[in-house]
C-alpha cells in the first residue's frame, strides 16, 4: 500500500490536470442539443480505463452510453462494484459563474466547474485509486468492477433495466458511490440514508393564445394565476404537503438519530449565514438537520409564465408551468404519490384550464445497513486518509440508483462522500477541494485493501 | 367633404404602404436597447406632419420624445386635440407570429404586425383625414392639435406632467382617441369608460445563490414557494380580491348599464370559442361582459424563477418574481391600492425572504360624458363611414392619460376605437382590419367636419 500511496502523491498533479480535462466537457444530459458532448465524457472516461489496461466497454442504450470495466477477478475475495457518472446538471444561471462552467479554473485551492464535484472529481477517485494499484504493484488485492452512466441527472431511466439484466456481471459484495458530501471541512463522512425523489413538471394551458389583459382580464381564468392556486394549495402554513396520504408510509426518526444528530458539529446561525438567510422555515417540529435529511419536502424547481422580459407587459398569458419536486424518505412509494398529486390537482382545476402533469423522474429513498463488514472497512479507509474516524450522516438528496443496486443485487451499498456542503452542487460556481479530491484517491485505493481482509461470504446484517 | 373622402379613396394603397412603413420600425418602449428605434418611429410621425406642410416638434422628454403638430388656429371653431402613440408593447413570444412581428404581412384583409391596431393604425387614421382635408381642400374647417407619444406602453410618464405644464399650448374642446375597439366587426362603438390598471412586479429574495434542492430543500424557505403562496392569498376561491379595502371605491355598475349590456349582440358561448377556452371564470354575480369592463380584475402578468429549460434540474432557486397588475374601475385610486398591497405582501412575508415591490404604473378608471355635442358629433361621422350608428360601450383596457386630458385641459374625451376585440393586441400576431384602417380615416376626417358645426362654447353636461 506504501508504493500505492506513493504513486498518487507523486502524480497529485498529473490527477488534477485529468479532472480538467474531463471537465472541460459539457456533458449536460438533459440537453438533446448536448448529447455529442456527453458521449464524448462516457468515451473519455472509457479511455482512462484503457490507458491502464483494463479493456472498458462503451454500452449504448436507449439515451446516453454505460461505460463499464473490470479488473482480474482475485479468488477468495469480495468484489465490489464502484458506480459513478459523467453527465451533469445544466450551468444556469450563466451569469452567475465567476468563471465559465466548462473552463475549469483553481481558486483557493478548488477546481470550481460544472461537475466538478457532482460526480466527475468524486468519481475519478476510484478511477485513479485503481490506476494507482496497477501502475504501483501491478494488480488489485480485490476485483473492482466499474459502471459509469450518463443520465444520473435525467433519472438513470436506462441504467435500472441494464442492472436487472445484468446481475450476474455485474454481482459484488459491496456497492461504493462517491456522489454526496462529507459533514463538513475536515469531519469525513459515511452517508447511510438517502431521500427518495418525485420530480415534475405542470403545464397548464387556458385561451388558445397570450390575450391582453384589459380587453379579457377578469372572465376567463388566467393560468399563471390557476398555477400559484394549485401549487400554494400543496403546501398548509406550517409547511406539510397536502397530497392526502403524502406522510402515511414515512418511517419516523429514532429517538437515537435525534440523539446523534443533536450531538453534530454547527449551529443554526452558521448554516444561515452559509447559504444566506436571515430566517429558516420548514415542517413544524424538526430541526434544520431533520428536516433536510429525513423529512419529505416539497419545492418549486422553476416557473415559467407570460412576460419576463424588461418593464411592463399587460398580458393574460395563454399558458404557464412550473417544475416541482417532492423530497422523499423512505419507505414513501413515487408511484403512489404521483397518483395522489394528479389526482389533488384534477379535483382543483378552474374551468377553462387543461391540465398536462409531466411525470420526469422518481425514486425512493433509502437506508444501508450500518453494522456492515464493509461499513466497518470504510471507515478505516476514511479513517487512514483523513486523518479522523467519519461521522454517520444521511443526506438530503437522491441518488436513485442505489435502491437499485441493493435490490438486484444483493449488495451492501456504502455511499463515500469526499464532496462538501458548499461545494454549490447544482448551482453556480460548482467547485471541489483538490485537497478531497487527493485524500478521496487515497481513501479509495486504500478501501481495496481493508476490503481485501473481508471473506467474500461475510454478510452485513441488514437493518 | 366629397373631395376629401375621394382623396381618401384614391390614397388607399398609399395609405396602407405608409402604416406599413411605420409597422416596420420597432419601437418598443419598454426595452432600452430599443431606444433608437422607438425615437425613429417617432421622427417618421414628425416627418407625416411635415410632408402635408404643418411644422411637427419632436419634444425630448426623460424618456421617449413627443411628437407635436398642430393645424392653423380656425376663428370661433372648436379645437381638437388628437392622442396617440407610436410606441409598441413587446411581441414575445417571437415562435407564436405566423410572420416576424416586425415585417407587416398582409392575410384576408387584415394587416399583421405588432403595433397594427395598438396603436400605429389607428393614431394614422387621424393623421391621414388631415392629410386628406389640407391636400383636397386645402385646410380643415376646425384646428386639430396632435400630441403623439411614445411611452403608452410604458405608463406615459412623462407625458403627464407634459400635459399639465403645457395648458394653454393644448388647449382643446375635446380630445379624440382612437385606442380601443369596435364591438364586433359591422358593430362601430364608442367607448365611454375605460378599467385603469395598477402594475407591479414582486421580487423574492431567498439564498444567497441558487442551491440543491436535495441537500437544502426542507430547512429554508423556497422563494418560488413563497411567491405561489403570496400571489395565491391575493384572491380567493369566488375570483375576489383580498387586499383590504379593495372594493371600497369602486362604482357599481347601474340597473341602466347591465340592461343596456344584455341587449348587446353575443353569446359566452361564442366569446368562449373566439378565445379557445372550454370553460368560463371571474368574480362571482357578474356577466362576462360586466367582467371586462366594469369590474376590477387581478391577473398575473408574468413569473420567473429557478429553471425554466429542457428537463429536469433540481435547483432551489435563490429568487423568484412575477408580474401582475390590478385592473381597476372608477373610483378606486391606484397609490391607496398599492399601499394596501404593499402591506398584504409584508404581513404575509415567510421568514428568510427579502421582498421587493416595483411599482411600474397605475392609472385610475375612466368614465366619459354620456351628453356631450361632441359624442353626436362622433355618432354622426362614425355612421357617415361605417354605415351603422355606434353602440355606446365600455372597455376593460386602460389608457392612462385619459384622465389627465380631462383634468388638466378640462376637455371632453371622445374614445373612438376601430380595431377589433380579436385584434390580438399585446399578443402574437397583432393585426388591424385594412377595410377598418379606411372607414377609420373616413370617419376622422367626417369629424372634423361635423365638430365644424359646433359652437366652441357648447358644453357637456358632465355626468
Amino acid at each position: 500500500m506504501d508504493s500505492v500511496s506513493s504513486y498518487i502523491e507523486s502524480n497529485r498533479d498529473q490527477f488534477a490536470a485529468d479532472l480538467a480535462e474531463l471537465l472541460r466537457i459539457p456533458s449536460i444530459s438533459a440537453q438533446a442539443e448536448k448529447n455529442a458532448e456527453t458521449r464524448r465524457a462516457g468515451e473519455w472516461v472509457a479511455s482512462q480505463f484503457k490507458n491502464m489496461g483494463l479493456k472498458p466497454e462503451v454500452i449504448p442504450t436507449k439515451g446516453h452510453p454505460l461505460v463499464y470495466a473490470e479488473t482480474p477477478a482475485v479468488p477468495s475475495k469480495p468484489v465490489v462494484l464502484c458506480y459513478g457518472h459523467y453527465d451533469v446538471q445544466p450551468p444556469e444561471p450563466l451569469d452567475e459563474w465567476i468563471s465559465p462552467p466548462f473552463e475549469p479554473t483553481v481558486r483557493d485551492g478548488n477546481i470550481f466547474a460544472r461537475g466538478a464535484t457532482d460526480d466527475k472529481g468524486q468519481m475519478l477517485t476510484h478511477v485513479k485509486g485503481v490506476e494507482a494499484w496497477i501502475k504501483s504493484v501491478g494488480k488489485l488485492p480485490i476485483q473492482v468492477k466499474f459502471l459509469i452512466e450518463g443520465e444520473e441527472e435525467v433519472g438513470s431511466q436506462n441504467l435500472e433495466p441494464y442492472v436487472g439484466q445484468n446481475r450476474e456481471k455485474l454481482a459484488c459484495n459491496a456497492v461504493v458511490i462517491s456522489d454526496c458530501s462529507q459533514f463538513a471541512p475536515g469531519i469525513p463522512a459515511i452517508t447511510y440514508g438517502l431521500r427518495g425523489i418525485a420530480y415534475y413538471e405542470l403545464k397548464l394551458r387556458g385561451p388558445k393564445q397570450d390575450l391582453h389583459s384589459g380587453t379579457f382580464g377578469g372572465a376567463i381564468t388566467n393560468p399563471a394565476n390557476a398555477l400559484t392556486t394549485l401549487l400554494a394549495a400543496l403546501r398548509d402554513k406550517d409547511g406539510r404537503v397536502q397530497v392526502p396520504g403524502f406522510y402515511d408510509e414515512v418511517v419516523p426518526l429514532t429517538d437515537r438519530e435525534r440523539e446523534e444528530y443533536r450531538k453534530l458539529p454547527g449551529t443554526e446561525a452558521e448554516f444561515m449565514q452559509s447559504v444566506g438567510v436571515t430566517g429558516m422555515f420548514g415542517e413544524a417540529g424538526y430541526s434544520a438537520i431533520e428536516r433536510r435529511w429525513a423529512r419529505p419536502t416539497f419545492d418549486i424547481n422553476g416557473l415559467t409564465s407570460g412576460y419576463q422580459g424588461e418593464g411592463a407587459k399587460t398580458v393574460l398569458p395563454a399558458k404557464a408551468s412550473a417544475k416541482f419536486s417532492f423530497r422523499l424518505v423512505p419507505n414513501q412509494d413515487p408511484t403512489k404519490i404521483t397518483n395522489g398529486l394528479r389526482k389533488f390537482l384534477e379535483e382543483r382545476l378552474p374551468p377553462g384550464i387543461q391540465m398536462e402533469l409531466v411525470d420526469h423522474h422518481g425514486a425512493p429513498g433509502v437506508m444501508v445497513a450500518l453494522e456492515s463488514p464493509y461499513m466497518a472497512a470504510a471507515a478505516a479507509a476514511i479513517e487512514s486518509a483523513f486523518g479522523r474516524a467519519p461521522v454517520m450522516i444521511r443526506e438530503g438528496g437522491s441518488i436513485p440508483i442505489v435502491n437499485t443496486f441493493a435490490d438486484e443485487l444483493g449488495a451492501d451499498v456504502l455511499l463515500l462522500g469526499w464532496g462538501q456542503n458548499d461545494d454549490n452542487t447544482h448551482s453556480p460556481n460548482e467547485k471541489f477541494s483538490l485537497d478531497d479530491y487527493h485524500r478521496g484517491t487515497l481513501a479509495s485505493a486504500a478501501l481495496w485493501e481493508q476490503i481485501a481482509k473481508l471473506s467474500p461470504t461475510e454478510k452485513s446484517k441488514k437493518k
